[in-house]
């Protein structure tokens, strides 16, 4: 293992407690009891209708860069946050049980058994809170940009919302809007990382740099070609494209907005765009953009989307609300008794039951030890193996079949569940006894 | 440099234009052109009051490590993001402008100028995304934490929002939960890079993994002392406080309740172990609390706070909306013109007036090159170097430093400014001509 392996450990991402548990559990000889935890979304947020699984493959990285080595240890031992028994322990500690999953790009509905991780309890307890942290955030930005894409229609989306979210953040957030359909992002650590196409051409600043705006356009047609875009709002818009088209000809790219009314400006720019004999001239637009805002600008003239902020932040739901629950102990079902946040215990497993259209019509959530559901033509199992014995399952869907999964899943939802008003799940939840 | 140095750069943690711009300002000439940027907002979130400077320290780090070594070249020539020349100016970038800004801790209000990067068009525009994300993201969790520490009035707060972010964006909400006055994080990662005290004991899981409370307690308590916080909310409330004080005894340092009505619980708690003669065992509450809930249990015998979601999230805002705009061009003032999104030109510095009392009373905005504000007793200058020269400015405020700075700005607000309802800035911002 080289230094920068180690540097990448990702075994103190996590809750101090994961840790204390574990301290406890080994003392008292519970540690290896075979226990079952399950993560999974007691509600969609906000009224969403679906949720989009998103994660998996960064969890799975992140799970083989679960190590305690030399540099976690000396500091869990100088801070005292574990005694040396479970140091010697943690120091040994390889992920070997099971993980069952959704595949990236399944819809997820309350309650779906989004993972299942069996293993011992110590092994699968340390994970808690890095598999919440990835899952909660990745299909919060995913469950949103599907969203966005829906209401693209076809359309290009440019994830450029890098500035408004935590650096890292950011990387995972583009490859969630690659995953849901969005065309490129800005960030270009997920372009390396995950093989995302990046785009991007020009700010304001560019423009301002410059003695005047015909400067700016043609040191960019000069670096990047007349097939750039080319932001025509830092002054005059009317006076910008005409520029551009001066500058470009009628082989420029496309012109972006970035400001003012969207709807309006994009059917003046059109119009003018044909007018000086550009009419193969695309029209970007951005600035706010959510969901909402893309839906309403689908009857004027704009070809491209960049969306930014409401993209990172989920568009009002910037957390997943996934939970990761112990269920079974030694074959025992097992949950929390005390409140309204009640957990159904015991292993569950899933399936989606559709109509000979094609059309879900109903999640099934059955226990392994319980009823099992009546299978009917149509249905589909939901859960795949992920991680059996500590070893990444093979022939894992990559990030491409999930964006195509996605797409096809999308196309299943009954059309209401595709609404971007508040409402109910596009399909219910049924559990099993 | 060691592999663990280059596998860190932050380099690429950027959008694909800040690139492209400097290829075609290369290309022209007027990459060298002398630049002045400044990052500010130009409103509060949701009638928010205040906003909290954060992610200054972070930033820096980040800066050091804007490398492009050959794994980033690499990348940029493969995908084609620029051309062989701009690739060469890449490889020997290293930040040598000047950046002055707030210090951590430190309040900002719609316009302050939280941040002044002074260098080469080239060498200030390539930091413009890395600056964003990390203030955008910092300065929002420390302003939703800077308004729990004022409604928890004194009492405990442990941050333990990390399974429901990012991973590493965990790490820097951590960091500004301590900056704006937490008392501990449950994010181990964040006690090992950032030095702030991690708690956290058990969770349900814990319990549920025993054939008992009473030995679940057992194994906490031989594992972790009777000072421990034992979690009372899995089955029944009422007969796991007795249970844990049979087990642990008066000494026991805390339960901790996770669901329900948490004042009623509360009250019920601190009875019961008042009659089980544990008057000093403490309360700890938890559960969706933001700094309303935390507010509204002020009169109950709450002891501490352990708060997720609403922190890690910006409790509402989880973005600061902070821009980074060219201001300043070879001594020339310039703006983005065309829109209500108006910007004003040429450097600016800003001072703080203060009543006698030590009440802020005004943020002031002026120009470098235009009226200067008359000087009165109580006011402070908000900006101090932070990079000279490409270097780090010494005896930069730590993060123990921002804490206390933060302590002190929020004593200094007027009383209305602290109120956490909606409402205007708690001081206004005046812009001089």
């Amino acid at each position: 293992m080289t230094a920068a392996d180690r540097a990448e450990s990702t075994a103190l991402l996590t809750d101090h407690y994961e840790l204390t548990m574990l301290a406890g559990a080994l003392r008292n000889g519970t540690a290896e009891r075979r226990c079952v935890f399950e993560l999974f979304a007691r509600r969609l947020p906000n009224g969403r209708r679906y949720g989009v699984v998103a994660g998996i493959g960064r969890l799975l990285d992140a799970i083989e860069k679960f190590r305690f080595n030399d540099a976690e240890i000396h500091r869990l031992r100088d801070s005292g946050v574990v005694d040396e028994d479970t140091l010697g322990w943690l120091a040994d500690y390889r992920f070997g049980g099971d993980i069952l999953g959704y595949p990236e790009g399944e819809l997820y509905f309350p309650g779906s058994p989004v993972l299942t991780v069996t293993s011992g309890f110590g092994e699968g307890v340390l994970l808690e809170t890095l598999a919440l942290s990835i899952l909660n955030h990745d299909c919060a930005v995913a469950s949103a940009a599907a969203r966005m894409v829906s209401a693209a229609n076809g359309r290009g989306l440019i994830e450029m919302g890098t500035r408004r979210t935590h650096e890292e953040a950011a990387v995972a957030a583009a490859r969630c809007a690659y995953l849901a359909g969005f065309t490129a992002t800005s960030n270009l650590e997920a372009g390396r990382r995950y093989g995302i196409p990046t785009a991007g051409t020009c700010a304001h600043a560019f423009t301002l740099l410059h003695d005047s705006e015909e400067d700016a356009f043609r040191a960019q047609v000069e670096a990047l070609g007349v097939h750039t875009t080319l932001l025509v709002d830092t002054y005059d818009i009317t006076k910008g494209i005409k520029t551009a088209v001066e500058v470009a000809g009628s082989e420029l790219g496309a012109v972006r907005i970035d400001s003012g009314d969207l709807g309006v400006l994009a059917r003046q720019a059109r119009t003018q765009l044909d007018e000086l004999g550009a009419p193969a001239t695309r029209i970007v637009v951005s600035g706010d953009l959510d969901e909402y805002a893309i839906a309403a600008l689908r009857a004027e003239p704009v070809d491209a989307y960049g969306v930014g902020t409401s993209l990172v932040t989920g568009s009002g739901a910037p957390t997943a609300g996934m939970v990761y629950k112990l269920v079974e102990v030694e074959g025992r079902p097992v949950a929390k008794r005390s409140s309204h946040k009640e957990s159904r215990g015991g292993q569950k497993a899933a399936l989606r039951r559709h109509k000979p259209t094609g059309t879900a019509t109903e999640e099934v959530v059955y226990r392994l030890a319980g009823e099992q559901p009546e299978r009917l033509d149509g249905d589909v199992e939901l859960q795949i193996p992920l991680v059996r014995a500590g070893q990444r399952a093979g022939d894992l869907p990559t990030l491409e079949d999930g964006r195509e999964r996605l797409r096809q899943a999308l196309v299943s939802v009954p059309w209401e569940g595709l609404a971007l008003s508040q409402g109910e799940s596009a399909i219910r939840t049924s559990f099993l006894p």
